[in-house]
């Protein structure tokens, strides 16, 4: 059992294109190795990024795409936005940020990530490519 | 107060139909009895499966029937898929299930879930009919 | 470090408009200072609400207009719906809440929620104007 609290920790990402799918679990684990805790809260400090857990394995590149391209379809750039005009915004992105999710709490079991054997934590980006940040906090 | 954490715990659930939003409020609430903390972590290890708290009560059969819709309208299956061919692929269940939660924290108030009068908790099957299962935390 | 824990505690609100996104980030900065913890949980405890993380600063109130609009769209209130008829019924604002979500776990550093520099805390209401409340834990 940890006797201090585990404090907060920032992982560092780069994301390549507009719109995708990172999958970060690798870099969770490692971050969160050898805590002791109830649960890891897995959060984005973002408003045009959000997080989702979804399938590895055979296919899974395949998943991750077709939810990039079904956001893209559900929140449609086409639509009549108020915030647009100067510099570059991007309300669509907002938009599909608000729909997956900004936090995800995990269970820790033995002090590993409780994750289903095809779930896999996904950084979704939505205005890149950019430098961006996950908090990490264990409770 | 209890002395030693809880440890993370496995409800079995089976769900009968395709779309199905399922009640498990009375089960979590059976599982978490007796505990102590701030926060119970209700999470869903699947990736064509999702957890909403909705309305319960007169009428939220209808709502749960209308989520269910809703959410196949939204998320076409008729759309240009990727992740389709071979074998029983879905990819808009994955879609579905992403629009969803992966998990919901509830505060707990006297060791009780501090749900809203209203509010059951709904696990939403997107690929069944299946065995399932859903993992619940307290912090 | 806080020696009892944090009880969960309520905050009360009042929405002026039918959809309408409402920024509660000092009202919830102001009832967590000086608690010591891992994490904050801002829970909503309504089946026609729920709260996203967006964007505040110049040209938030556009971002919040949009989504505002982006969710009457994606759940448009003209489908067929089951769950209408007899009262003020509305399926619609049912699936608007479960599309963001009912609780977001926000991590603490040095008692501080970490949010990121343009995020802010948004309730969003889809059924106003009416009381209502949310629910904060410290895990």
């Amino acid at each position: 059992m940890r006797t201090l609290p585990f404090a907060m920790r920032r992982l560092d990402l780069r994301t390549e294109r507009k719109t995708q799918l990172l999958d970060i679990t690798a870099e969770v684990r490692r971050a969160l190795e050898d805590q002791t805790g109830q649960a890891a809260v897995v959060f984005v400090p973002h408003t045009t990024a959000g997080i989702v857990l979804q399938a590895s394995g055979e296919g899974a590149t395949q998943v991750a795409v077709d939810l990039e391209a079904a956001l893209r379809r559900i929140v449609d750039e086409e639509w009549k936005w108020k915030h647009t005009g100067e510099g570059d915004r991007n309300p669509w992105a907002h938009v599909r940020a608000a729909l997956t999710a900004s936090s995800v709490t995990i269970p820790l079991e033995d002090g590993k990530l409780a994750l289903g054997d095809l779930q896999r934590i996904f950084f979704c980006e939505f205005d890149g490519p950019r430098k961006r940040q996950v908090y990490l906090a264990v409770t």
